[in-house]
């Protein structure tokens, strides 16, 4: 096993460690759970909380700040953070507004935020969730009921997040939550497996000529393994699933994420870009906002995802507006 | 050889375009030439230009924009750029106020970028150019006499460019531009090779418990192979040998950045990060400014290099001013 690491026990505390030590004005830990919080937290406002299973970095603890998230708990690696840091997280953001949780569809996820939700409920606190599910690939998988969350829950996060720093209130901004988990769609493909450190080992052994197509976050198997293709026919087959999912139609106008899943280069994922976007071009769909780099990873997975969210102008306003995180940061 | 592509002889040209496309209000491609430009060039301002092989994305084509580059030139994969890109480049973005290169010191860039600015000299331009040669690991490389110019290149980028935006002279500009390169120094580590895609194999051969400490951003041969070691122990090694070669000393401030090689994913650069800091606060040294990425890399390669800048406030200054580029944005 190849990392820079010190041992398999301490990868995730470390990290999130040196996270918070590289962006000490804008983020702190909570005391005594695993959280990573805002660190001014003066506003009143709905308090923004997501969390999973680490190995996914930037996703969550790199969207804390102005714009995104009040909040992220993240798990051990690819393993759900437990109840208590959510209600820990929750408590500690909590501005009299409500809680909101974002929650990727992942059965140790929604199981762990629903207890929490339970538990803050009981306590009188004012708390909802919703789930993204935007992952086309697969109905029900390794570790989830359904579709899995993936690449959809950064577009939410941001967009959300946005509206919730405008003052909306708890109710607007679940709506608005399920608005984009409603059109938002995703689909990746692996060339590479990840390896959990605990494990040492690949998560799944792939031949060198081969890859997995509609790839899972965790390494869960996809629709099918296939001989290499290039870029262009790999595009096709994830764009096409995407569009014809929701469906997006001519006319649409979208924001696309292409997302390295951690070990491709940012030299191939420009590449995607240019051959999703020819794609588009050709069935009338507009990019009209894009993200193109490491959002969502599996470790040092090599491979890509891509993620269609269908705008209309509140979206893209609330796309547009200021954000200030770790891994996301523009108008301020 | 996995990757994301159609052919090996179109990865570039393919990349380039897909990046432009991904910022198309930002960028554009210069129509006779290889070169990436600013869109916006209506500013009087000297012309700040710099280039390299491909592969090490996002350097270079990714820092162009508003407070760094007007243009870049990118050269096939681990390959210079030819001198009538740079010529090109600079003609397109030339305003009256003169030009300055930024070179990282590869035999190839050196020359070529030399041949241009005769050629743009015997038209008349005013053009200079200064090398960046920051790290420590060897004298004289494989492609390389002297050392090595790697991460520093992405802060003489940042702050030359935040002094070129305010309206410095070509002189000015040229002088900030040798303070920095004076005052940087990095080193690297792989556990992996990246992989050249016209060869498609491995550019060296590593076992699976050993890594290279100095590693060249084109897998060119460090100081030593050791047997893998904890990230503590890499960094330690690391970071000694940049703070003894300046040297930095205790009470100095600095900007680090802790580079990811490609194929690292970002809880390892984090973690990194992290045991950096612990080794600086321990001689002293305070972290006032910090990058955390995939700022200059070799392919897919895993690996990590630190980069140290001594700090002053003019420094500090100028790193804090708005930036607008594809890869690196704050404050606009």
């Amino acid at each position: 096993m190849k990392k820079l690491i010190n041992s398999p026990e301490d990868v995730v505390s470390e990290s999130v460690e040196g996270l918070v030590f590289a962006h000490e004005s804008l983020l702190e830990l909570h005391p005594s759970a695993r959280v990573v919080m805002r660190r001014d937290r003066r506003r009143e406002k709905v308090a923004l909380i997501s969390g999973g299973g680490s190995g996914h970095e930037p996703l969550h603890v790199g969207y804390v700040g102005y714009g995104m998230l009040d909040a992220a708990c993240p798990g051990e690696i690819f393993t759900s953070p437990t109840p208590d840091q959510m209600y820990e997280a929750a408590k500690a953001t909590d501005r009299g507004q409500g809680i909101l949780f974002i929650v990727k569809n992942y059965t140790g996820d929604t199981m762990n935020f629903s207890i929490a939700v339970d538990l803050l409920t009981a306590e009188d606190y004012s708390v909802e969730q919703v789930v993204i599910a935007d992952d086309v690939a697969v109905q029900d998988s390794l570790y989830t009921a359904g579709r899995r969350g993936v690449g959809g829950t950064v577009f939410a996060e941001k967009i959300v997040g946005a509206k919730a720093e405008e003052g909306a209130s708890l109710e607007e901004l679940k709506e608005l939550c399920e608005k984009v988990s409603n059109d938002v769609r995703s689909m990746g493909v692996a060339l590479t497996s990840p390896t959990v450190p605990a494990s040492g080992k690949p998560t799944f052994e792939i031949a060198t000529d081969e890859m997995e197509i509609g790839i899972g976050i965790h390494g869960e198997p996809g629709r099918e393994r296939v001989k290499l293709r290039t870029a262009k026919e790999i595009v096709e087959v994830m764009a096409k699933a995407i569009v014809e999912d929701l469906p997006f139609v001519a006319g649409d106008q979208v924001a696309v994420m292409v997302n390295g899943m951690g070990g491709s280069p940012l030299i191939e994922l420009y590449l995607v870009y240019r051959e999703l976007k020819n794609y588009l071009d050709k069935i009338g769909i507009g990019i009209s906002r894009s993200l193109v780099g490491n959002y969502i990873t599996s470790l040092e997975m090599q491979g890509v995802s891509i993620t269609l969210l269908r705008l209309d102008e509140e979206l893209k306003r609330l796309w547009d507006a200021p954000v200030f995180t770790p891994a996301l940061r523009w108008g301020m």
